[in-house]
């Protein structure tokens, strides 16, 4: 707790970050994506009872990395799980507990994101905090779910710089609200599309007349392709697409991460529906789906009628189900929010200096006048 | 054969055809998707040896559905398979021989599309077919492949108008060479965003430095969303994209099959990693991917080098392989051409009027100023 | 309805099936596998509400095949759907429709068998019949199931004698009540273990402590391996098991086609668990799931409190669930019912020739008091 | 290494072990299974090249676990990848790294085999180790792969014992030969079937007519069921089987993860093919497959003339391919080495008293009269 606090200090006193706080969101920009409106937060948080938690290791030239932490509620994870599904679009990655979320459709963790070399960490921080939940004496066995991006360029990663503490912290920081964008937690280190990027997200409220459901991304990206925003190639537009280059060097590899909440009473079956969405989010933005790109989506539901409680996982139980033929307005909303959480992402994310490179943030002075003489 | 041949008169002198030739290609029209250049024909008969055949029955507003086969290769198909890889990204569908396709990772049959309701039809088709191939005498086993998408707009589709006949006149009449794309053979009745769709092809060329390959893409297109051409939103912008009443009416729902093919010399595991980049093209054309929406993508090699010939299938046999770390060039072309194909399907389709309703050909009078407006 | 009721005199005129009607069940025989008990029938027909049409084609030399179709329910089945779970465990098979049931979670027509190469003809008839239906006026997509093995040795399969109208008299003489085995239907053609085989079924009936439920199995059996009966290598004893002539014959290839029918409330993920479940059965009978083997299941419930009426598929509703905690015994009742069902088709099985070859019936005489030494 | 030294001689002074050691395998005992031959040490060590090396924890009454590690070639495991296939049959389990084995088909580091709540750190073990081996300096992305089981019952498991050092200990300590079996590495605390299991290996030959393979397989055994031994339901007959009281206790819960190595020139597809026959193995002993199982297998081969080597990885390779047609027989050799590698861990293992029960040895002196008496 006092070591979470002195971070916050730490945080809010990071240069880079007061940077990051002066570069607008997408939509701030004037940028839209999609039909569907955002929630009040425009954030994943919007869902309820959602909350995250980032720590962002002290930075210099060696350390551009860090830990995400997205917890489905507030009570006992382990006791009252969420229904959940997986889905890995490309899997040059080490997704960690993916096996069992997808074979019981459940998650009974916080959901951590880290770097590529620090999974191992982060999944002992899961169970470690898992173990120490009050009610969890006697647990036994817990399924850690993590996820990963590489930020080699810009962070040693080899040095495996994040700890089991540093991922508890993460956990424990979370909090609702609006969540902090681009390098940032697990996104310190990252880059999409030759820019630096990071953590992002989005959310859509759907109308009344089609459920009026609220469904929130998190993303944490680091990938490539041609970046194209609302439609606009801005990557060619930028001259940086070179396509036989980044193939060649493999700098169209990365990855990204997509963890979905919404409050949709949904069966794991239509969680993994709606999880396979969000690469239509992501292949809006140009992503090529690189060979070296370890793409996962992972879409849970925080509605009361659907939580697997202790009591539900004794004998038939009651529970609710949206139906196959209602969920269409969740898909559009999981394409949109993924989208515009990888912008956010893009937006938010000031220049870093790593140790085999500078990740430039993204020029909005030249790509807003791009994006302003498409409309 | 006499058959054929009176079909194709039949085809010559219809004058919706007539009207849909007049039709631009999307790259006619000077619409380009991507970065890399397509193949001389920019369709899948790019891919040497691959051939098409299309049947479309005689319309009538009760009749408007067909056939379209590709040929991998002008050989014994059954003695000597290729391999091939699928996905099934939405599979609210029908595709026919998908489970031994993924488990031996091969095709041993022409592949066919039809209409929804005469799948069986289009699978007796392929089986007799085979069976009738000399050099098959002794075959007792066939694993049809059949695609499809549902007509019912336009269509009678529950009077099942396609006959094993027709299908193996699709079969029979494969060719290489340019091929007839809108509203012929499997799409003479498919409707996408709301307009008149059909069959489209594109397809790319590598360069020699990444590896030279062509690949090209057919697409049997009959699915909704936003519509978005080269980023643009046209849909939004002619007004055809009130989600709310399409997702209650459900006119969102169809599908999109494609079908890829290449050269290059691909294990069955990466011709499914290229089958699933598809999906990737058809989200930058807007679609949601709705619950109705049966949604696949088969992709195969014509390397001699991977092929399973008679001979290399007896016994520890020499292949080819282009490895992991070489593909992602091959997952570009796969999403720019997929993108492509759709959008030749609907640039060539004309207006048809069925027995539900009309679906309008793509108004490009209106289209193309848009697009050239936000280039 | 005349000419099931032709069909009907015509079969129980079958000498054939006489001599079947004659040799006794495992259980009859003193065989039993496992620790629970059967249903009263030991059939999958114990599940109320489930039915089982079967159509025997003329014998002769040639021809040795007919279809087996199982309803889930006796009302309309394309409205109110059953949850379903499919796994293909070694696909060198044809079946029909898998995707849709994976992607949908439900199955919404009769479930039919026949040989390898009638199943586009099957398909057909499941389309027909459930367009036919009162009720389905509208019914513009139907995703039709359809199961095979391949009878070739004692039927002429390229012939492709079932014909749609056998496939429909299949379905519309399905009823309750004790289930014909052996040489019948699906099963008419079918080798297993080198011992004429076909269908089989058997059920169990869990104790109330453990939930009550019943779960009932049909299988078409036609597989290889050496042949195990309660754990007693019998294919080695009566030499039947020469390995090495098998796999260089491939004459251990075959397939199995597995239905599994609960009246538990299972949710579709946990239905494919049980379906999974059908495999360890198979094992233990001796199977090597050879590479020409298509060996798949199905699993579905017919609880009430699952169905996915047309109520309850219009907006959130209210459904029942056996928890993941619950449900290992269903797991045990599927092994020991599909391991039974095969015993059954095989004790069942008269002798057959046919235009290749004759398949014996299982020399009870032997196998027997080989048994009763082993106990 | 003197720490692996003194770990040497810690065990080999072991009373437990040495107990251990008087115990017969299986096949000792003059109980065989199958119809094929094993290799000369019954193991997977059989297979050229293939090391394994375990850890034991030092033993008391709150520690019974440790580390079993297995490589599948004595170079670099990274810059030369072994192709791999990959099966969660039931995934109740953390096995970690499956999503990338599956996507590129392939393993890059040692496999490792822990307990349940330890897979972290020997995922730590496994990027450390790859991080430092030589020639390795600029890998940035290592993907670990860790099975484990739950050895709650004998050991404090929520003390999380294990550390990163004691996994690297146990892949330093990888050596040719034969393989300690039973109450040893990660199988010192694991349990099946009510008796003390563990650790369990085995092995085939093809004869040369079959293509003259060697096939090995490793279990790690802790799962539940009827105990069956090569056909006997031993567990009915020692009355160890109560079904009912093993579901409402959860003991009929627990894993098994299964390792698979061969010399045979197999694609990533076949391999994941051939790991799907390793649960045929598991039925056999009895399992029932519950709910509360982790059950994995994952096969490689170590075949030069499909490794991925640095060349290999550059462009276009030759590869070498044993057809679809020819793999059967691997198929049975995998089935056999299973089902006899989980009673070498049975046969094998001590009486262990751990901090929440005992699991007594299989009571060699009444199951060998039984199986006796069977035969």
């Amino acid at each position: 707790m006092r070591r979470a606090f002195a971070l916050l200090l730490l945080l809010s006193a990071d240069p880079l970050l007061a940077q990051g706080d002066a570069r607008p969101r997408a939509r701030e920009a004037g940028v839209t994506v999609g039909i569907l409106e955002p929630g009040p937060l425009n954030a994943i948080t919007d869902v309820a009872g959602v909350t995250v938690g980032q720590v962002t290791l002290p930075r210099s030239r060696a350390v551009n990395t860090g830990v995400t932490a997205i917890l489905p509620h507030g009570g006992n994870l382990f006791q009252d799980k969420v229904p959940a599904g997986f889905v890995a679009y490309n899997a040059f990655g080490k997704f960690m507990g993916s096996t069992q979320i997808v074979e019981l459709g459940e998650v009974e963790t916080p959901i951590l994101l880290t770097n590529t070399l620090n999974v191992a960490e982060a999944g002992a921080a899961a169970v470690e905090w898992t173990l120490a939940q009050p009610g969890n004496e006697d647990v036994r066995s817990v399924n850690a779910v993590v996820g990963e991006t590489n930020d080699g360029l810009l962070n040693v990663i080899r040095g495996r710089h994040v700890t089991i503490a540093d991922a508890r912290r993460a956990i424990d920081s979370a909090r609702s609200g609006p969540v902090a964008e681009g390098a940032v937690g697990a996104g310190a280190g990252t880059v999409a599309f030759g820019f630096k990027a990071g953590i992002g997200t989005a959310s859509r409220k759907l109308p009344a007349a089609l459920g009026g459901w609220t469904l929130g991304v998190l993303v944490q990206a680091n990938y490539g392709g041609v970046l194209t925003i609302a439609g606009v190639p801005v990557g060619v537009q930028l001259g940086r697409y070179d396509y036989r280059q980044q193939v060649e060097d493999r700098k169209a590899d990365g990855s990204v991460v997509i963890v979905i909440a919404t409050d949709a009473p949904l069966s794991d079956r239509n969680l993994r529906r709606v999880a396979e969405r969000a690469f239509a989010g992501i292949a809006r933005t140009g992503s090529s789906f690189s060979n070296g790109s370890g793409d996962y989506a992972l879409a849970f539901s925080t509605a009361q009628a659907v939580r697997r409680t202790t009591d539900r996982r004794k004998d038939v139980a009651s529970v609710q189900d949206l139906p196959n033929d209602r969920i269409s307005p969740l898909f559009q909303a999981t394409i949109e929010a993924t989208e515009e959480a990888v912008l956010n992402a893009l937006f938010k994310a000031h220049t870093v200096e790593g140790h085999r490179g500078t990740a430039d943030a993204l020029p909005l002075d030249k790509v807003l006048p791009m994006l302003k003489k498409a409309r």
